[in-house]
């Protein structure tokens, strides 16, 4: 096995991580349809201990309340692929790891189940918190199957942070 | 981009959600060197949102304290790359994810950095712990570079999950 992500991915996670370091910042992650992969694109470099906090793969709706704090009563309002949880996601991974002063979140619709009219396979919500700084949440329909669903938004994820620095 | 994760490691993620299936165990991870590796691998199928709560990745020693409750005590008596934090690991991931019933750890030197005679680059620890069963913990020194080292800790990772249901 030479590689386990592939290079596109590594390449914009090694430009990620030389601007973190050299803003002085460690990243936390809440992930729900990227599985972790959004951290594991950040840690797949030498170095990336000296900014990388580490992350939350929040799956279920329990994981968000629990890990997160994601409210019950947002969830059943808004639904798990939404603005608001995004913004929650966001805002509880920096809260919940004491270290970071930046978190990138994100939850979609990966497919191939679970679309709906609203709310189709492909639609990703990201969310991006700094500390002390205005939240920012945006909105992506990708194409493609699974895989291809969730490397685009490991991608998107990325320059969400990139652009945030 | 065909594929986020390697044909290998989809493989044996595959396998070990049809046996979750089977068990109805669902599964949560805590991870430090592999980065959330392991559950992007096990998010990486339909459905298996049936199966995975979701992860901690624990990168940082703040992080193992703060999502975990790993002791600062143990984290300084026995390092970050033990059997003994391995264990709390497992344990603090289990107690922090209300729906899972089975959770695996690792934590290890992924290297190129972070090696010394006593804990060398390619040294894991691995811990699993289901709900009410005695722990377990398993020690291995890979081989090979920093991805390799990542790779075949996601290996024997879902290889503990599938020994143990």
């Amino acid at each position: 096995m030479t590689a386990i992500l592939p290079a596109e991915v590594l390449e914009k996670s090694a430009t990620v991580l030389e601007q973190l370091k050299a803003a002085g910042l460690m990243v936390i992650t809440a992930e729900s349809c990227t599985g972790g992969l959004v951290a594991g694109a950040l840690t797949a470099h030498a170095g990336s201990s000296a900014v990388v906090a580490g992350g939350f793969v929040t799956y279920s709706n329990a994981m968000k309340q629990a890990a997160l704090g994601v409210s019950a009563d947002m969830l059943a309002q808004w639904g798990a692929v939404s603005a608001q949880v995004a913004q929650a996601m966001a805002e509880g991974a920096l809260a919940h790891a004491p270290d970071a002063g930046i978190a990138v979140s994100l939850t979609g619709v990966a497919g191939p189940d679970g679309g709906s009219e609203e709310k189709p396979v492909g639609l990703v919500w990201f969310g991006l918190q700094r500390a002390g700084k205005p939240p920012i949440t945006q909105k992506k329909i990708f194409g493609g199957d699974r895989t291809e669903v969730r490397a685009q938004s490991v991608l998107h994820a990325l320059k969400m942070i990139q652009d945030s620095i």
